[in-house]
């Protein structure tokens, strides 16, 4: 019996001098990032001196080469780039959307954005009737006689009573992704999307969509809420109401871009690699400020923390600064292909791509125990205002890594503004709230020590 | 055996039954903030329609009518103004202030903004040496020897390792309330103070400040974060640096003014009164949009989302916008005294006035089960994440209800932006994010519910 109570003493005793030294490792570690940290000075540089880097741009080669000299210039073990062929899409001159004609006010032009990988209109645009639908399910009933011809604007709006704005966005963005392609099977002559944001505003939104890979492809853009609110309603009055369409978008070869990898060996598991990171490529439209130089900042933030307080990671850590995940994933794919060719072991895999507002917890999908483990961890966080440790989906790029048995972990940041901000001109430095960004950085900072520490 | 089993499953499933209910309304509560509020269409007519408010100001009275209208509009069952004097503080011709004749840059213009409650400098300012103190026991080692005849620059600043906001303006803020007076009575000639912000720009911040009752009164402002490290810097290098201030500011006799109450009648327990509010006075820079103008329609919009909803509630709701919480609490001291005197029992007083950023939660007084009571209810709160459900101090305005028993709410949102803007220029409407200021007054508004339904 006093065995059994010494044990258990000590037990508890070793817990407690355990969680005391991590949460004085995390005090340490929100100190330095709140008070040292650099991740804000990062990412102005990156947006104001770079600006947005969609794949292919010469702003994506520039950013490669500075986060590149960015990891160096901080010291870790090893930096590196990782080649990958990306496809290389460019907007070309600006955008020219009109409503044309209608018999309540005459011609309007509104805000418009083609959508990522669209294909331009003919010299002198389209102008052509315009079918509003909500869904897919609207277009088949439709069908091809009602379709042929026309312009298909899909107008079903994010749903503003979800709490987090990205199951809003999720809910909707079937629209832009395969708006186009479903419509040209009809025989529509463009689509038009109502941007995916819950904001009334004149912002167009852009994004990524697909074709299918035979048969005619046709011009898609986003118009602005505004914009799509005002198109609606003179339809309702006036079925006739005609849309003028130009874009000059036009896709290049594919061109050779890279990953970018940063790596502070593990001093006693080596092979066992926990991954932080973002993605270094952006749409062309603003400053990719949150989505996601934020991300990525706050990646190569997280291994400077270390070499900063002079920890020494149990684990390998990486930072990785995924390219193309906005347009074709090639980064992601590339980086899975060959951790899986080298037998490499990612335990884990951490992505911040949801913005970089205030830290509110992680989304984590694993197949395994996992989540419990992560969740043991909670108080540590709740001392910072971390509460949400709850089953997720990870993120775009890590979740390429899925199949070789890694914990894919999302940081959830605060969701309101995002969507007032993603894929617009909007996303700029000005919109990044250093505390926030900082915070985030360091909440990461210390999922990644305890998992560097006691593995998973 | 079997009654026991009979009974404990009837008490489950009343309880999940009840939880059900209340969930559902809380569901209720939210979409219809979420799609047809009108916080913020309320809060854009007082911040750009009106504008600023100080105590005593044509824009206070203009507010005062607009939010009695605007709650009749809505047919609260009574709504009524509660007359109160307050202080009546003009801050005249814009301030002045410079760095004069430093070794190192000359002279150099710095921004200034008077403290409220300040009294004028003379005629053509004050032109004095530089202390610059930390604390108030720096100020009283250096003694009056050092102090006569110079002005006092308190610069300790806002501790940026403090997760929340508030905590570190709470531990840095005795240095514009009280600095004056204590460098009054050491024979200087002015206070400056560091502005009360973690953020190094260029927007200074005004607030209140008091004198000793008797003894000199002397002029004292608060200066920007950059040029209080620019004035640091210098004074390092050379000690004879000195600072000019002129400050044009005035106390006019007390005014007439009123705190504005609208109320629907509890069904059943009209006699208990569950208070929720927000103060409407502002100071006389920016908007007052997050400081308080956000409190109060959020405060509006919690007995509104009652009305649309047709939610009749058991207990007493009160919204009221407190006058002039920003340099005299006047209102509150009334609001509490005329409570007292009818006898009016306020079972519980919510207060909004930490900005209006996403919610986190509620920090509660309460001398007796007060606190634990309304943590049961964190699982409804969690749907819409909202977690931090804590012992706290309530709110400036709601405090003086303390000695009648009444539990104390503060309401708290995300606190990283708010001392961004605290008591500035900045402070205006579009720093307000209208999913933020509905999802905080949905969350008061369940809260509200709950306590009218259940008591405390």
């Amino acid at each position: 019996m006093t065995v059994r109570i010494l044990i258990l003493a000590l037990m508890v005793s070793s817990i407690a001098v355990g969680q005391e030294s991590d949460s004085a490792v995390a005090r340490k570690i929100f100190t330095e990032a709140l008070t040292k940290g650099q991740s804000y000075e990062m990412l102005e540089y990156l947006c104001t001196r770079i600006g947005s880097r969609l794949s292919g741009s010469p702003q994506a080669a520039a950013a490669v080469e500075w986060s590149k000299q960015q990891m160096e210039k901080y010291g870790f073990d090893k930096v590196s780039l990782q080649e990958v062929m990306v496809p290389h899409w460019v907007r070309g001159a600006s955008e020219y959307a009109v409503i044309v004609n209608s018999k309540a006010i005459g011609s309007r032009e509104v805000p418009v954005l083609a959508l990522g990988g669209s294909v331009a209109t003919p010299p002198g645009g389209i102008t052509a009737n315009v079918v509003e639908v909500q869904n897919f399910e609207e277009l088949e009933k439709l069908g091809k006689k009602a379709i042929q011809g026309k312009i298909v604007f899909y107008n079903r709006p994010l749903d503003p009573t979800l709490i987090n704005t990205g199951s809003a966005y999720g809910g909707a963005v079937d629209q832009r992704h395969d708006g186009a392609k479903f419509a040209a099977r009809y025989g529509a002559v463009a689509a038009i999307v109502r941007s995916m944001t819950t904001l009334h505003d004149d912002v167009p939104h852009t994004g990524s969509m697909g074709y299918d890979s035979v048969g005619t492809k046709i011009p898609a853009a986003a118009i602005s809420t505004n914009a799509a609110d005002l198109l609606s309603s003179l339809l309702k009055a006036d079925s006739d109401v005609q849309f003028h369409l130009e874009l000059h978008c036009e896709t290049l070869p594919d061109i050779k871009s890279y990953n970018v990898i940063g790596e502070i060996k593990g001093s006693e598991f080596p092979d066992e690699i926990v991954l932080v990171g973002g993605h270094l490529d952006s749409w062309d439209v603003g400053h990719g400020a949150h989505d996601d130089g934020g991300g990525c900042v706050q990646s190569i933030e997280v291994l400077r923390l270390f070499k900063a307080l002079g920890i020494k990671p149990k684990r390998t850590l990486r930072a990785v600064m995924f390219m193309n995940e906005e347009n074709g994933m090639n980064g992601a794919k590339e980086y899975a292909a060959q951790a899986k060719a080298k037998g490499e072991k990612h335990i884990v895999a951490i992505e911040s791509d949801a913005g970089v507002f205030t830290p509110r917890g992680f989304g984590i999908y694993s197949e395994g125990d996992g989540l419990a483990k992560i969740q043991k961890w909670r108080p540590i966080f709740e001392d910072y205002n971390v509460y949400q440790i709850e089953k997720g989906w990870g993120g775009a790029d890590i979740n390429k890594l899925k199949d070789q048995g890694t914990v894919l972990v999302g940081f959830r940041p605060d969701t309101q503004r995002y969507f007032d901000l993603h894929h617009t001109n909007s996303d700029t430095f000005d919109k990044v709230n250093k505390r926030e960004l900082e915070l985030g950085a360091a909440t990461m900072a210390v999922l990644v020590y305890l998992l560097s520490e006691y593995g998973l």
